[in-house]
């Protein structure tokens, strides 16, 4: 969960857990659908938890609050894609060959398409299992999900998933506690503004290293990637990036406190020392008088050049782009027979709250 | 939970549990409104507790589910003033006199009016634990409530409970558990169906009671209260009230069974052997069609007259009765300082919904 | 849990529960056993879970508390028996001849084994549920039992139950939760007071019943069952057994605290008026000038006659014989391959502590 | 818990945690005395929160597994009181001074001995803490506390800690646990032999580091302390010590994969793929005939010098020397008012076992 332990101190789960917890839930998930009669051949479902298993494979160091911005222009599915076609071709005897099925899955290419809805959809294992994690290590009890029930709701109807009529009201808690955790734990404004900080930082070294400024390498993998340009998904050495992790980055700030750009090592330092910038998280459209006062009083403090100052007080807006909403609805089966969406679903009251855009407008700006 | 259990197994927790349940939340809210420097005496805090710890002391068998029909006209808060009024006025001398202020914040006349918010408002500790205990022992995860954040989040202005802003998220998220606690667990069609057999059972016990039938009587201390009269608050034997409880209405439904009036017997034998009634639970109101169908149908398995055919075949509706919706609002304390009610909240989405009326139409027959 | 609730007040979970929670375990230990390899057919599973099922369906009112004093001469083990080959002779098609298999197993004719040992055995099903249901439901959480660890530790060696050699500290932890248990928790001091309680109620009904008091039925089936003498068990009416619960014994009492014999009234006022009789539990055996002191006391208050006495004042030694501790020893599998009693283990320094003889002695007495 | 992470992949809880954790418990335990009456004033409680607070601060990365080996001849408790002492005479306002009574307290030279023993004794809150903890982030259920009870059975006597004749059983569990988490958990083999093989990293970093090798400096605070020399308390940096963290390790780790060094890098490629030794262990000393193959093992695979095999192959003994058995004895308040050492109650079986010497024997040698 990148810096949220910084507002959540329990939040130190790793991707492993997630992994392993996403893995278990696609095990109840294809068992209970098996039962139901739903055929799965041996081979399906060995595939289906390959995929999940290396679903966020792709992730660099601090996962979503980096992506984009240590490779940019490259997506975490996109590297998890190609270390599976990578570990499908490996001369490793046990993986050879054994990952077709799975990256037809997780690409969607395969004509059973609940398996891919299992991976990546609207009632996901991966989901499924990172807001009942989340909600558990940070405290947030609010956002716990009744996984167990919603995966024992779930059949397949055209190859499609759909919820049992019955599975409603937990479908509907489902989606409370994702917009629940959304704004209390992974937009939070400290846990924003903390990760805002480090993509500052690494922003501001890869401008130093792109200017060929020596003093900002840190003799590691890290200066591999240390550069703002675009990448090129296929040019990527997939043996560094696998070096590549949190300990690299966390070994950078700290070597970064000493460098001699006053912004790359004024920004280490606040973040080392828990004086992040200030946030400022609204409902409205940040006015021109709010960003004007608190620029003038950044500029006060700190008397850098415009170029700069941009590194220390920015806006922007909050809305789910971490957490896609895919544009894909959720299919109830009907006792009848009948197939609908949830939205349709008389009594089913929270679906277009729910619906709405959600957006919030920030600045961030560092004080003395 | 009177009936529950017959779709809920675990459902068997007890008002005693209940009650030091509610007692225990009320000791946490106070120490936490004393913390944030509202002024609580000990003497108002004693009394406090007295009243959550007192508060159902006045529920009959089968609490809710017979509220109304055993004792005609007498409501359990009723009953519970009684027996406070009883106790303070007894000759225990441990409780002689000091019940006093306790049934003043009971009744709401004393004017630190938050001191009765507590034990029966929007967000009272009553709530806070039943829907936290009900969801537990049923197994409905979803209607879990973050009661130690929300106990958390309250303070007092003008002497009435208000919730900080930032407990929002966690009060939707309470009213959401209510209404689906509502549905899915109090309101469940084959909960109500088991709950209005009952209800029959003692009706047509009172009609026979009341037609001086001498074998309807258990020889116990039921039979006191085997009238279907209306009652005089002031003329029951509380003494007879405090022995009555589940044990005398389950041997009463078991001894029925042999019973002679062929009604009585069939509803006993059917409850006692997990045979209740079918019911259809609808959204839209029960059409004449419906009835038609159903009521036939009863009357040809059961060829009874028509006055007697109402014990097997009936209908109604469902809505939040049990659980009152009373017209106050819950106040938000905003940062700035003002305060507001929860619906006017930007982005309180699920507050408007919520506030919709609720209402299920059913009927209730017997099959064969 | 008989009357353990008198000390423990949340411990109301019931005896479906528990049949259902051991079902549970036993399905989880079919599926390890065969993901083993260990030979087990679908009919041999499906038997097994209907004994385990109906392995407590022999049991009476308050179970353990009144066993062998309400049916002298008749423990539940022999009536679930007697009611499984009712059941398999039954007219119910469903179930007529189904339970051969079941019976075998149950009564360890079966050449399987471990199917037996997993039903009734040191490390049964039976007893991994009632522990950890025991200590959740009273909240004694030293009493939890790593049941799901024991369960994947299990294997089978010359159809014997075996427990690999790395399950050691788990089954030490078992054993340990058991004696803990059983002096914390079953044969708490007021636990035991409240039992004995029950008990004296009934064998003073009896006496009464079979000096022909006519006063001491109650209407009810438990008349059927109001004798002290010893009963064949094929003359039991399975049919009344089937009817009596709780119910009928909690009702009896309610009744009887108007009788006119002194010592029947007194002791069911005592009982539900929560006024037990006094405990003295100690490690050496009760003097006789202990014993004196304590009968003077009670002749004091209560002036009755020498054989009426003894229902109020009686010693006992209180030891594991509800519990049964088999002959049989916990076999372990070493990594070696050999097979050891856990006794042998090195280090296993539990082991000779717990099997040392437990027994206490107590007097209990009514006080004024 | 250092890498114990390797066995059990949820153990990485944090020492921030486990001081919280700590803080949480004493805060419970300093209630709970002065509800029995025990006199503690408002600044002894708060000096006592210091204390625990911080008196793991000491801990340097990867905590007890490179205790005495990154700063040798210092043990974290020292460290904890120099750090103690340099904040207490900080410029900081907030802290000058205001440790005194909290050093006082940790250095046990306070008259209330009890506040010490809370912090450091046989049943301290150090302690319930990190059993609870680890037992929880482990998934070893067995090693589960009562921490609750223990505390509430907590009472002063003679101004030290004893605890209530009624807490035998619970004082017993948490005996077992601790026992049971040392040889399951803390010393596990597998969990023992990756942080040898840390250990092996470091000291062969310090030879080369004292061997004036310049490749193996990492260009951060580590280098400071990479000396294998004995340190004198009253020279070392605090500031430098601050600042170093399991990042500097894992970051030196990586970079010294490319090491010239063979051992180095052999050691740090082996323990970041988890290729760890292989281990050994056993209740018996281990033999010359089992040395010997495993040296000449390793002495094949590895033609190294004399010297240099011992970073590869090595025996050793692992006892609860981590986890100190002070001399102390548990003092038990029997229900006469007499203290007697919880080893002199009758039926206490497991102390006696629990007092013996637990001791294993170990190689660990790395194989191809």
């Amino acid at each position: 969960m990148a810096l949220a332990q910084l507002v959540y101190p329990g939040a130190v789960h790793t991707r492993l857990h997630h992994s392993l917890g996403a893995y278990h839930l696609m095990c109840i998930a294809i068992s209970e659908l098996t039962d139901k009669g739903i055929e799965i051949t041996k081979e399906e479902a060995q595939a289906a938890k390959l995929a999940i298993l290396l679903h966020d494979i792709g992730h660099g160091p601090f996962s979503h609050a980096l992506e984009n911005i240590l490779l940019q222009g490259v997506s975490h599915e996109d590297l998890s894609l190609l270390i599976m076609h990578h570990l499908n071709s490996a001369s490793n005897e046990i993986l050879k060959g054994h990952l077709s099925l799975a990256i037809q899955i997780f690409t969607n290419q395969y004509p059973k398409k609940f398996l891919h809805q299992l991976i990546s959809g609207q009632l996901d294992v991966d989901r499924l299992d990172y807001l009942s994690r989340d909600s558990f290590f940070t405290g947030v009890t609010e956002g716990l999900v009744g996984y167990e029930r919603i995966l024992k709701m779930l059949t397949v109807h055209n190859n499609e998933l759909v919820v049992e009529e019955k599975g409603i009201n937990s479908v509907e808690k489902f989606l409370m506690s994702r917009r629940l955790m959304y704004w209390q734990v992974y937009q939070h404004k400290t846990v924003l503004a903390s990760e805002k900080m480090l993509v500052k930082i690494i922003e501001r070294a890869q401008l130093l290293f792109d200017q060929k400024n020596e003093q900002v390498k840190t003799g590691g993998v890290l200066d591999y990637f240390l550069t703002a340009s675009h990448w090129d998904l296929n040019k990527i050495d997939l043996n560094n990036f696998s070096q590549l992790d949190d300990t690299d980055i966390m070994y950078a700030i700290k070597q970064w406190q000493g460098h001699s750009d006053p912004i790359l090592s004024l920004l280490c330092n606040r973040l080392l020392n828990r004086q992040g910038f200030k946030c400022i998280m609204q409902s409205d459209p940040i006015t021109s008088a709010q960003w004007d006062e608190a620029y003038q009083l950044v500029k006060s403090k700190f008397p850098l050049e415009e170029k700069d100052l941009g590194f220390l007080c920015f806006k922007g807006t909050a809305s789910n782009t971490l957490y896609k909403n895919d544009n894909e609805t959720i299919k109830i089966l009907l006792k009848s027979g009948e197939i609908t969406s949830i939205s349709q679903i008389q009594n089913a009251l929270i679906i277009e709250s729910l619906s709405a855009p959600v957006k919030k407008f920030y600045i961030c700006l560092l004080k003395e």
